[in-house]
């Protein structure tokens, strides 16, 4: 375990007088770098860039943005928009600027994110319950407390599971082209002092072949009425596998995350992001997320509970 | 398509008076740099670093070090011994070893090459029989020129399709953590002019739920008696995905790749390779291959035609 301060909210992601400041997450686990965010757009262009990502995160931090532009009297329609749109596919954000727009102050910003940080906790101690000792499970990109700005979605419930005794190592899938697991999740994973090991995501079929995988639990950018559910590319792969070999499989999320007025997964818009992430001098197709059919979602758990199917009717309104 | 000379099998490998000179396949797609190996030990480290990869070709270099070690007087139970031992998990290795004990010349080596390269055409034109018009096959790891000393298994296939006007794009799975696909396959489909696009190899799911893979075509490393097949981390992952989606996979390899003395899978030994090819960082695991199950193969290509299930009857001898 690797000396450090704690991996507080404030950390990630904080608003202050004049700049919306956060920890940069394209550097990182290499340096600790901050960025100092002083307009609607630069905070837009650090969501683009993923500077800052994760679908909590990034709500989080919109909401901030938007507060600032608030504090100074800017046209709000416009930053709405700036935001709204910075990424398409998570819900969070959309989500987290209507909040803001209501009531639009640094208080209800600072306040949105101690929820998102509450919800965080309560999601670990329902998912916890669905551990057996000595469990084994694997995860995929970051759905820690980088992610969310503080505690995490899918790696909180393993973070908890842990802290009851219950983990005995966790496969981090290290995420193409990005790296999101082998850089950030990793490195939260030695922060906390959780054994772990980093494997590249195509090797996750053959542990599961040799029963070395208890469950794969991830987190959503978007979850849909019926239950099908957007994350990270790849996600959609473990549950295939998963289904294979017989694993459970469980998506972690905040009900910010879930999007109600969307009914099946075919209506959730899928960023495709520059090929130049994926390799610099041949042709590339690089799609940022995939869609995970309800049928292969073993379970949804929110800060309200475990869910099961028939998701229509367990997720929460 | 990049003007460059033809990929003769030359330039792969080749024996000269006194060295085995291979390109080296770590500093493509950047750089074309040979490499003279003058002693046996210099052969084996080639091909345990990864200077030279592919079944069939560590096979071919294996056989030209033994040629070497013979045309000098040199002790040939220590140079088998050295070479034999270099990768556990092809079998190639081990066969053409032993065909060069038998006759241990320089010719017998070239005729080698020149018959593994033969059976590469041979087996193109059984593969492409498979292909459908307008096919777009997916392909992992290199089973190219690059990977047999000269045209190529999975990615011959491919190109004699390509030449019967049947191939409309090739996806190219960059196979993490050493990128074979996204370096040297993406290299050998450039020179060759057949339009391709890299993907991160967890995107394959997504593109076959999009009715985007018309099949999955790879090389192997070993295929036992009842067809399990042993090839590249990731290989099985994208079979089992290939199942649930009803898109063919089809396993192409020269006969020299057979193992009949091991009836299942469950007999190949699986090499572990350092951690520090997946992360420099964190703890890692990192099997370089796995075990395909044969029945998820649809068909076995190798120089004498298509075989289909059950294997332990069809597969030559």
């Amino acid at each position: 375990m690797v000396a450090t301060e704690p991996l507080t909210p404030e950390r990630i992601v904080r608003l202050e007088d004049d700049a919306v400041v956060v920890l940069d997450q394209r550097r990182l686990p290499d340096e600790e770098v901050e960025l100092r965010l002083t307009t609607v757009e630069d905070v837009a262009e650090a969501i683009r860039s993923l500077a800052v990502r994760g679908a909590p995160a990034i709500g989080i931090t919109a909401a901030y943005a938007y507060a600032l532009a608030a504090q100074r009297g800017e046209e709000l329609d416009a930053a709405y928009s700036t935001l709204v749109t910075a990424r398409p596919t998570a819900v969070n954000l959309r989500w987290a600027l209507d909040a803001l727009r209501l009531e639009p102050s640094a208080e209800r910003a600072q306040r949105l994110h101690a929820e998102e940080v509450d919800r965080c906790v309560r999601m670990a101690t329902h998912g916890a319950d669905l551990f057996v000792p000595r469990s084994r499970p694997l995860t995929h990109c970051n759905a820690g407390a980088l992610a969310t700005g503080g505690y995490g979605t899918a790696l909180g419930v393993v973070r908890a599971a842990w802290e009851r005794g219950l983990v005995e190592t966790v496969w981090v899938g290290e995420t193409r082209p990005l790296l999101q697991g082998g850089r950030l999740t990793a490195w939260e994973l030695e922060q906390l002092g959780i054994p772990h090991a980093v494997i590249a995501d195509s090797a996750a079929a053959s542990l599961m072949a040799h029963g070395e995988v208890d469950c794969v639990v991830v987190g959503a950018d978007r979850i849909v009425a019926n239950g099908d559910t957007a994350n990270k590319i790849g996600t959609y792969a473990l549950a295939v596998l998963a289904h294979h070999h017989s694993v459970p499989l469980y998506v972690v999320a905040p009900t910010s995350t879930v999007d109600h007025a969307t009914s099946t997964g075919a209506g959730i818009p899928i960023e495709q992001r520059q090929g130049d992430e994926v390799t610099a001098r041949f042709p590339a197709h690089n799609p940022a997320f995939d869609v995970t059919p309800s049928a292969l979602v073993t379970a949804i758990v929110t800060e309200e509970g475990v869910h099961r199917p028939p998701y229509e009717t367990s997720l929460p309104r």
